[in-house]
């Protein structure tokens, strides 16, 4: 047992003193119509919670992890049994994974495939015997210094074939394990410097990569939703899926959006100078909203902080984008979150997630208030009705033109616009928050 | 005359101590096989150099400006003397303008199409006797408080009707003057906050005014080349043409692509997180690279400055994207940038369009040599050779997938990949600099 | 009467549905043992409320307000009927202005004072009558195109001299208003470019200023408390008085920190790369907190945009600060706030301010329940108590050296860190909001 | 011989096309008065050139390095071996180290201090033997899972102890190796959040550290020059060394600016928000500008990246305030920057210091023209010389109060301010490039 403080992590109420306690995450308590589970299928990200070590640029590996051993697999082992532990004491019913969080990766590719097999099996059999899915997996083609160029955009077409080979195993073990949905994340489709970039080049071949997923999707008739994870920069100076509205033009142009979602992090949104709200939004507008990686940033820091989702503001507004999209579909709230490297110990990685779904679930609240009350509706529907009779109507039927429309503005002489009276909806947005 | 210090302002070479002397831009100097004025069309942005007035948003107006009058027609007509002086004196072949700049608003819409009509006669007069030419005008829709939760996205449909009119006579100005591009920049296109706005609703009334445009446009028959100039923010919080790459996603969804190109401005990309080069290249990766917003921006800054472009390394970076585009088509550079407070003398005019002209000037024989000397192609040649045969080949020619990639990344042992010297590079890259 | 919907604003509960109602503002309530408003000692900023237009760098005023009229000095003696008038109704008991807010400049400088005699002699009228308080005022020397180049900092002396009329006129008024503090914010004092300046000449000529304020006010008999506001960037591209802490360097070179404390604003702090409560904890330990501009800005925008503070998290921690201050002395807390260009009615100066104290009225009931919980005390206690005794208890009281450390650190074998738990803490944090 | 491919890298002028040769660095070059070498005490950071791997945050070690062995302590004996070839072949005079770079920590405190011996012996033995200095060493007080809250600032009175005992170490070794200067940078001194920080408790004791250093190096008779070195965050989320002016505050208020100066750092400048020719000047102009980590970041990027210095303005204006301040006195210009991900070869250590060595001999060229044509000292003496006489005069001579300047001002009528020209002076700047 690996966390041996704590059996279950139990809702007991906001007043509980027990650190171990959700006080706000009530999982079957009916929310807008079904359980708070249902609106937040919670997955817990293996990379920062079982193979994160605390290290940053300037301190070397912190976190006490008692699953660590000298070799390598039994590590590997052993994190799944400290996983699933985790999983079910926080009742989290998802997990997502890079092939490298689950297996070493040994000598050669062969030997790291072999090397997933065995430890997805592990998995596999834990699933089974507890329930818990699979939100999302994906290839780690970022870290091995075979990428320091790129993967499917590396100058270097045997690296293009490493990645290919990467990405069809980790389909195989989207199959295996019913994954949900599979994600690509471009750590290193970017550039460094454009001094020495095709980008076109590059991208062009990145599509290549989508394509040959999908086929081979096809072809073993298993078909997760493909999601782009976007972000702006970081390793490289400039990430090639920047941000949702970068991503969906580079989609739109290789015929690709009915193929792929987009997987959106908070962190990633403002580092790209949005807020986490804007880029749901941008998302829904465009139809390919897939899911989130909760998180929150720091808006004074330039890096990617990956902290734990604490703020309800933020969160409050990120949900309520969820809800309006009638939810995320196969997709999920992955904690894509580390511990800070001064919460070292075991138990942080219990109290951090609890953090962040007392979060979740106190911004569900927020938001069914707010849908109740229909805060936002109203004001939108003030806003616009001018569009829903006379020259508001007109336009928004497309039987409107430039003629028209002069002719009507050079008879109308004044306009009234009105007071948007913003401070006084932030003033009451606060009276929202749980 | 308005400028009676400067007769003419020549090109007089490097050495030149006249502070009224091109050093750089020697305009039929033959350069990549035509004369730089062909590769460098400037503008003058008449709304900086004629109308602004030096305020900040802590000072009040302090420009010298000799053509003001107490009468606002009067001054306008002035500004029309002034500025082809100023044209004629600098050698620059075009100039830009909104609507508002060249006119008075007036009490009505109206009397205000009625000034427009005025001075642009006046102006053609002016075109017809020098020969200078309209490289784009465009409508003022964000200055008039009518405007201040938008235009084509404004909640009031009337305000929309206001725009479309707006519209429609800046297509007949253009059609009138024979402008060469039509830009639009939607300086309230955007939201304040995302608590109130319907984003989708907006931009879809935003594309609806486009395809009018289009329609009025083939009606006159007289098609500008449409020009959209992305901008992040300001004024508004979020501008929906944030940049290169999101206004690409929106022409994509509304099937514009065909209709519009883009006006590229080098703050508006540094605003964005972007590097002017990286915009340029984006635009010319889409093939929608039109027209060039000239000026500098400062990174420690986070508002739109609208410098005199006078850095070598980012003009060099920016002038070679435009030769590799094959120029800019019936697109410019025209100078969106604004003399200094501190700069507000009259000559100051001259100086800093000489300033701007002749880093240029620079940067485009910076271009020169760096093209002759195959610098940048030497490196991506050697970078993406991989490519040109064998597996990288097949990748590119569409013959793989992913299990035949696998196959063959089993089979490679181990990969190398070979250093960038990047740092070598930006060394040598110093040897250009003109 | 300039406010007629409203007679006055009162506080009438958290579940008031009236919009011109305080929900948490309830003046005379005991709170930490004394009434709200002796925490909250709320100004109205003259020139954001009174004066301002709405205009922004890309738009014409627009703000409705009703006590403009064609005469100057008419306008400025309605502004004081209106400004009382919403003093009163809101029940703010202070205010704060520049020279030119309050009196319009005229041709000369001469005529300038006199202005500023005859409407200071109506506010002083009306403070009697009325019992409300000048919190500070202070010399605009940043718009008026004289000071284009510096005030005090200028590179032409007869602009100091100017400045120094304007100081002494200041604190001429200060005295007759009995102004409880005197604020240089040093608007131009700064540089545009560090390739023209004498960045050292110029700091001493400002501290030539003070020194020359310091010796007036004494010759006067009139000593408000001087203070100093830090702005980072804006007009300027460097302002001198970047944050607390560049401030306090000066004031310390200068040997002025026991004449001086500083003004500190929030969206200042933010530009400057700070939180608020960063810059608040930076001058208390410095000791020179001296008073507040009460405001908010967007991280994601890189410009002063002094929005009405509606943010619970950061002001809950600001009053934090303030309270551990011991409250701010003869400062208070000024809305350094201006209603968005979209609020440009009337009555949103009143909605604005309410929202504003009743953000700071939550923030200071929840800084109540944080002081009886001592949740931060608590916090630092356990975290710092190695200092209590033993090596920790030696370190501070001067008794040990490096040689004694090193040789109880090489005996010590391993230490024991411990977690922070500051995910713990975040959460913990929400149940303190209000 | 750890770089086989090159014997000794030559000046052998701008048209070289040797790799390995300088291109304008001519150490015995005589520039205003002195040998390149003596204006560009250049030095070799011994962590990023000898030690790092290659690792970022994403991405797993990568540089290929042949002093690597499996054997520590054998690693850092071949690492001395290679850094003084490395030295010897690029004609580097200095080189700065960690503790921790030169010798493994080892298992106990006693153990890194034997490593620290053992190993600097040798260095001591290279010295000797081919005259390189030591321009400044270090310890290493932020990598170490034990300093993961600080160091002199840890909570932990312990933490305390060991910084002491690396810090006395750290002297032992200054006066052993005869280092011209001790550096303190603060890695893990600053917080990760105000929420459980007492600042100014944690401030006080680094002073009590800095106060030991200064004893303890009395004591011991060898006092190198004490530097500190500012950076505004990363690791932690505000670094209380932020930049120099924060830093000076800190100095003055434990009075002990006669005993410190700064190591500037142009990457920590930029995070800062400053340029890094203004964080020269804040120190130039408080007297304590004492050496220079030459290095650029990238102002689109929020994290330190510490590329090799490749452009010419911002090195330009850096050297120019060098010359200015009179040179660095004990201190020089230690390459603190690392070769890109992407330039994992053992020859991009040559080129990069190449490229880094050139710039700055570039640099120095530029500032010798600039200097020999009063570039900046005629713009200076032009725009300050009203304070050469009259009231200027008498103002710099501190014999004006405010009621003379009143006077003088209400008796002046209008002044007249001139244009900067600021738009010519920077296309100017561009013909002094080198």
């Amino acid at each position: 047992m690996y966390f041996p403080n704590v059996k279950k992590v139990d809702y007991k109420g906001k007043e509980s003193k027990d650190m171990f306690s959700f006080r706000f995450y009530d999982k079957e308590r009916i929310v807008l119509g079904k359980p708070m589970k249902e609106h937040l299928k919670f997955a817990v990200a293996y990379w920062h919670t079982m193979v994160a070590d605390g290290t940053d640029p300037f301190g070397a590996p912190i976190h006490i992890r008692d699953w660590n051993d000298e070799d390598a697999m039994k590590t590997a082992e052993n994190r799944v049994e400290a996983a699933f532990e985790l999983f079910e004491k926080l009742g989290v019913e998802y997990f997502c994974f890079h092939d490298v969080d689950v297996a070493p990766e040994g000598n050669t590719l062969e030997e790291f495939f072999e090397n997933v097999d065995h430890i997805t099996d592990l998995i596999k059999t834990k699933m089974d015997e507890t329930g818990i899915k699979l939100l999302w997996n994906t290839a780690n083609m970022f870290s091995n210094p075979r990428f320091v160029h790129g993967s499917a955009s590396a100058p270097n077409a045997d690296i293009f074939a490493f990645a290919a080979a990467q990405v069809k195993k980790g389909l195989d073990v989207s199959k295996k394990l019913k994954a949900e949905n599979y994600v690509f994340w471009g750590g290193r489709e970017g550039y460094e410097s454009l001094l020495n970039t095709d980008m076109k080049f590059e991208q062009d071949n990145i599509a290549r990569l989508f394509k040959m997923a999908i086929d081979y999707s096809e072809k073993i008739d298993y078909r997760p939703q493909f999601l782009i994870e976007p972000k702006p920069m970081e390793p490289t100076t400039h990430q090639y899926d920047f941000d949702a509205a970068t991503t969906i033009a580079f989609l739109q142009k290789h015929d690709l959006m009915k193929d792929f979602k987009l997987n959106l992090e908070a962190n990633h949104a403002t580092l790209a100078g949005h807020t986490f709200e804007h880029e749901l939004r941008v998302a829904r507008d465009y139809g390919v909203l897939g899911s989130v990686d909760a998180n929150q940033g720091n808006l004074l820091l330039g890096w990617d902080i990956d902290e734990f989702p604490t703020n309800v503001y933020d969160t409050t507004l990120a949900v309520y984008e969820i809800i309006k999209n009638g939810g995320l579909g196969s997709g999920g709230i992955n904690f894509d979150a580390k511990v800070r490297r001064g919460s070292f110990e075991m138990d942080d990685l219990l109290l951090a997630h609890i953090a962040g779904m007392d979060t979740y679930a106190r911004a569900l609240l927020a938001v069914e208030k707010l849908i109740n009350d229909r805060f936002f509706d109203s004001i939108l529907e003030e806003r616009y009705k001018s569009y829903e009779s006379g020259i508001g109507k007109m336009i928004i039927e497309d039987s409107m033109d430039l003629e028209k429309l002069s002719e009507y503005a050079l008879n109308l002489g004044d306009v009234e616009n009105k007071s948007d009276h913003l401070e006084y909806i932030k003033s009451r947005l606060n009276d929202y928050l749980v």
